[in-house]
């Protein structure tokens, strides 16, 4: 009989249930999460049952206790689930009820399991994205504080994965934490949209008993209360938002793993992860792996995973969406301190960095000498074009083509060519805001201790 | 020769280039819808260079009255793209030489087609960003109106497609409209992120010869620019960002498409599109189809295609990516008007909905009725639930069990249980902020309405 | 000291490890599933390793036992697993080395991780391929079986979920069974790629060691043997095909659940799910919801998440594929043999299906009709459609219809019109193999019953 | 009125179509691609009527003779769309009407536009996947080719990105090669799933006048008839499948393009492009960027985009699907033959390639040393590393430690412990087949030619 199995819907059901239909059901497995925020929920709500003379005084008094010793038993891990707790809500008020007596049986007036799951998964999320916004701007502090502290080193910049132009270390580094500071910004918006209260609005009809939403909201401190109590049950846009956060974060973090990977191997040779963040091969001694970058990209990957099936489901399934929360909530955590460590141990071979210069890779510089003789640019860009063809003809680097030579190109190019040459004179005439001279390098560290600050706050 | 062909990077291929390939290549098919941004802002960038001295007056104005000359070709149609156009930018540039001659090419100086395309593609979708933002309201407005009209009708609300309690017709539409809410306010969110400006940025060092990015950003009338070069060319956030808004306005938009197209079977026959909405059979004569509810549900399955696919690609393959943009902002427009239509003339049979309605909807009234007797809820769901089964044991309707009946379940039960019984008394008891009765209908659709003037501002 | 904690790269690392790092990159927890697999392949390794005079009869013989032992372990649940077991390659061996000592090293003499773990995950995917292989034939031949004994109740047709014309219920059945054996005929496909050997491909370059391979697929009984030993360690094509198999066929039984989710709502009524596969409301004490069928689309959904991200990761992150592999193995196998609890157990509703069938349903055969006198089908097509909306000017229904009034519409109208209004008459006239006919949903039957046999060989 | 503008569905609309609904429900822009096998399905069609006494000779004789007129405008570009056209086979059934009169309404008899588009599409596919078929095939024959005439080339094989051990150059190409010759494999598998006739199945309950669909698949030379009408008009497994198809085929492409992104770089120069295959910068004079491999994987991005979001739209939203498979089809086109021209133009440069291999990527021979003098691997392996660690540690190369020096490491060390550090003798080791001995590819290659000839017969 399914009354006596205890189920909530009591009174009618007279078959059995298929064994594997309730494994299947079941979502306990992964909503032990919500234990905390369940019990901090419902004492909200049994506040606002007393309220609205739905409770007594003393048996809200009651409840309450009984949900303290029930949040008592899950913190100490004497908490004992029953085979037939189907989800953590069921669990917690099937407990309470064994604690306090039928008193429990009052807790869930005008509340549906509609308006609390969304409630609980809500309170969680506020607090899980509090501890990821902090550990954001950790990897952001410490990525700026390098840029700061290797400001002088000098490497190559690319495009297409081919040599482009020089660069500032330091200006690689803040191409990535500037990009962080959007994900920062945006998880405060997301933030503000998972801090809107749906508890009091029932399965679907909203709540008719007089409870009062104002309460409940400055009771579990949300910032709004939810408008339509269908829209209210039924809607995780939250739970997307968040998701596309975690998945741009990652595509942003994936893409600097990607270019440590790169720089760290054996052609490249300008960085060396520390061992805490390497593995080695089971068949090739020699080996030493960058794991921790690679499963930063593939934690993306499995992310984007998760993210790609989500709008299409997350209206009509939503318990899939909870697991996605607390999986993505995990890896986020842990990428973002993975990162933090690997930035903060990186060591740097500052001599192979600057052996990556050549001097076709001021062809640009060189175009720009001819325009600031008065060439148009795009007669510039070619003449510069055919002094790269003309060195390779030769077979020597760039800045060995004599001014003789350069001249048969165009008559503008004088002794003071010799001057495009110099790397450090290369990169200090990028001074526009946002480039890589060290007056914009400054600038942009002042811009992102800034946000930092601001977002903070 | 390469160079013959007018390429940009002129004068050192020697190569021809394989035919399937330069065609795989070229993003001119789709890239034309750049062409006014393209030409506001060379416009710009013309300024920038007068100003640091790189342009004389003298060239900057005939560069000017070139560039006008350009758009006047495009919008009266009579711009001819030469098969050696490979994107807006380079046609655009080879009209204006040939227009005006070599200053032509002077434009392009410390500018690369890096920083011009994603300064073209911000000012493109900042322009249709306003204009979906007020398509959006439109759709909003509508749903608010109809909500208000025809605020007294009842039908059955349903979870699990299951009838679950009675509400308001209108307290459906504005769960639906309050979702939209929120997809205006992250629109407005997106716009931000959007008005950055990315000019003087380069192809990766940023700008070297003086240009002064405020001046561009004023000229261009953004809101920010950029902080750091190599992040402001490589980036497309704000791409993902729209993307992923137009994917939750759109999942909005199909559920309410995936309601109304069931409410508009024979079965349910709650709703009828107007035939200016639905189209025929050719095989089956009766038959009227709800294509115009399908489409909304099909362009929104397309466009989480497109999303999807966005996350892992839209760093390495940035071409994609506006070609994604232009489609779905076209989509978008489409089916925010198409919904606006079907909104404002569908009929509703109110007959049918009031049929809809059946004694059993009311079972958690009843329980609520032996709550209010002061039965704690859990035993009143399960008496409740007794006479349920009871009702369908004896094959009669549940408000048709007889007083005696039900007090062989609970004692509790009187002669005013027949008050239980009334829809429209069902209803107005979920007076709670954001249930279905009319106060807090009426309370919904002012917040609505307040929500819309304030993002409207 | 890394040498200490006895990772299998031994010698080299003098870094500790970041303990968050150990943790995200261990694969213990998820793939214990492969313990037996995983000491079947070793065996069949030390086989081919004695062959090649790498071990001695006696050492083999050892390495046997030993694995038997830890197989053993396993199967009695008293293996333990050591902090440092990163995997389940890594614990297997490590405890192998404990029960006999130094001859455990070397049992991956040429073997490499890389080789070992594809190998274990085709052996584990050839086995779980069978039991779905099975379930799935079960759950077809349990459809066709109900189609059989149904064949003689009608109902109505849907198409964009409008009425379309009535049909067969068995018909209905069928059309998903035959959808379901072609997933039965491409794993199949998938289960003969998957069932080639790569043991002795190494880490990329191959095996030096002279082991032969021909060997160890005959000892493990496999198919064939990879080509190329960079691509056989590296490929996870069939993992793609199996989870792509997977999402094609939930896709399908996700539709069967959506139809029949439609079709037990109060409106539409005809079949009513076994209390077994049903659950109700903790709030609505009426509610009785369809949650396997539920179920049975939200897994599809979570499914189609796993898949979606897989393609574009696999070949760089092949640790998530194991874990993704395991999950839908274990999701299509319940939701397997839900879907045929659910078909066995269903009950219909004779009556309400045919109070489903109207006569605008037989429109279609109202013009076939007069294509039967000799009107061209356009014109036939145009003249039904003239009297469906007749029918509904009058508001009487299409069958209702004078001969007078007919006749004004087309005089090759005459009395024997009255025939057209027989459901029964009508499937019948469907006789075309594969239509709605007995005869046709008999030879449908035969077609599916003899699939099954062959698939089964 | 409904019926001037010739719509399909004639008698029964009254009210007007909004303008934005109509041009959003029109498919006409993208399936002209079916104009001629939509001509192909009618003529066959008409000949089933015909037998079935539905159409005299003459008439029959009639809509061929039309339908050939059609066709051939088409040809020559000279039919012409009308703005009620809101399908190819609207356009092609309103044109036969206007070249033969009344009879072209014949034509339609007991076919709904559900089974003409699928046979249409089947058709075309069919004729489209055999053209890949052969395009891939040809690459495959292309690689191998090259594999065999660059077969003593060696140079180093990564994981990780890190240098793992030396392998042959044309392991490497037949590694790719390899991966395809499954695709080529899975395309012959699609193309008998497409290659099944939908034709006679009406709109959903079958054909009713007899038609006989053996005849009609003997015509059209498919190789079976579908099985049930209701699933033969709305699934779309075989579009799916195609899709998947070429996204596996893609990302194989892909793998590849990567691998020669990063030959191709400046710190590798394992590999050069032909100017054919490569552009340049508008900005940085000296850059020649590898273009088409880095369109072929954003054409793998984007495909894949298209491919993720199938399975769940596919069955409800049939519509996307024939843009997807038109616009893959051509992708996949293009890329095939892009990458056989890559592949066949490329040029290597083998110093550099040679200049690659370093004596730690011997470190795995080192240790297969120490086993052959009989060693356990374990031991080996740990024996190898600690040599690895010396070399690093005193700054040499790894075969530059003395025998003295290593024997402090293993007494088994001895004077043959110099063979261990020649590349050529390295690589024939790996003997076992799929390994990179020579022996072995030539074996491939065989191998890889044999599975072109099966699949090509």
């Amino acid at each position: 009989m399914a009354s006596e199995s205890g189920k909530l819907w009591g009174g009618r059901f007279v078959g059995a249930v298929d064994p594997i239909m309730e494994k299947f059901n079941s979502s306990i497995a992964y909503d032990r999460h919500l234990w905390e925020v369940d019990v901090q929920g419902s004492k909200a709500y049994s506040r606002g049952l007393e309220k609205a003379g739905l409770l007594t005084k003393a048996e809200m008094d009651q409840i309450l206790l009984g949900l303290d010793k029930v949040a008592e038993e899950w913190a100490q891990g004497t908490f004992k689930l029953n085979p037939n707790d189907e989800d953590i809500h069921t669990a917690n008020e099937r407990r309470l009820k064994e604690l306090i007596g039928e008193t429990a049986g009052k807790l869930h007036t005008g509340r549906s399991r509609n308006d609390q799951v969304v409630t609980d998964l809500r309170l969680w999320m506020r607090q899980n994205c509090s501890k990821l916004s902090a550990l954001l701007r950790e990897l952001i502090r410490t990525m700026v504080d390098r840029a700061e502290a290797e400001r002088d080193v000098l490497f190559p910049g690319y495009t297409h994965l081919q040599r482009a132009q020089p660069i500032r270390w330091s200006h690689w580094i803040l191409s990535h934490a500037v990009a962080l500071t959007r994900d920062s910004e945006r998880l405060l918006e997301v933030q503000k949209r998972v801090n809107v209260l749906p508890l009091g609005s029932g399965a679907i009809a909203g709540n008719p008993l007089g409870v009062d939403r104002e309460l409940l909201r400055a009771e579990l401190n949300f910032g709004a209360i939810t408008l339509n109590s269908m829209d209210a049950t039924s809607e995780r846009d939250f739970v997307a938002e968040f998701l596309f956060w975690a998945s741009l974060c990652m595509t942003h973090l994936s893409r600097m793993a990607e270019d440590l990977i790169l720089y760290g191997t054996k052609e490249f040779s300008f960085v060396q992860l520390s061992d805490a963040y390497s593995t080695g091969s089971s068949l090739m001694p020699q080996k030493k792996n960058p794991d921790s970058l690679e499963l930063i990209r593939s934690k993306c990957a499995g992310l984007l995973m998760t993210l790609k099936g989500l709008p299409s489901t997350y209206n009509k399934d939503l318990q899939e969406d909870k697991e996605a929360v607390f999986e993505v909530s995990d890896t986020m955590s842990a990428v973002l301190q993975v990162a933090t460590g690997v930035i903060s141990t990186l060591q740097i071979h500052r001599d192979n960095m600057a052996r990556g210069l050549s001097p076709d890779m001021l062809a640009t510089d060189l175009a720009y000498y001819l325009v600031r003789k008065g060439m148009p640019f795009r007669q510039a860009h070619e003449a510069s074009g055919k002094a790269v063809f003309m060195a390779e003809t030769k077979g020597v680097p760039l800045n060995q083509l004599s001014l003789k030579e350069l001249q048969t190109i165009s008559p503008l190019f004088s002794g003071d060519v010799s001057h495009v040459w110099d790397y450090g004179h290369s990169v200090e005439q990028y001074a526009a805001l946002g480039g890589t001279a060290s007056s914009s390098v400054d600038w942009q560290i002042g811009q992102v201790r800034a946000l930092l600050r601001a977002q903070q706050a």
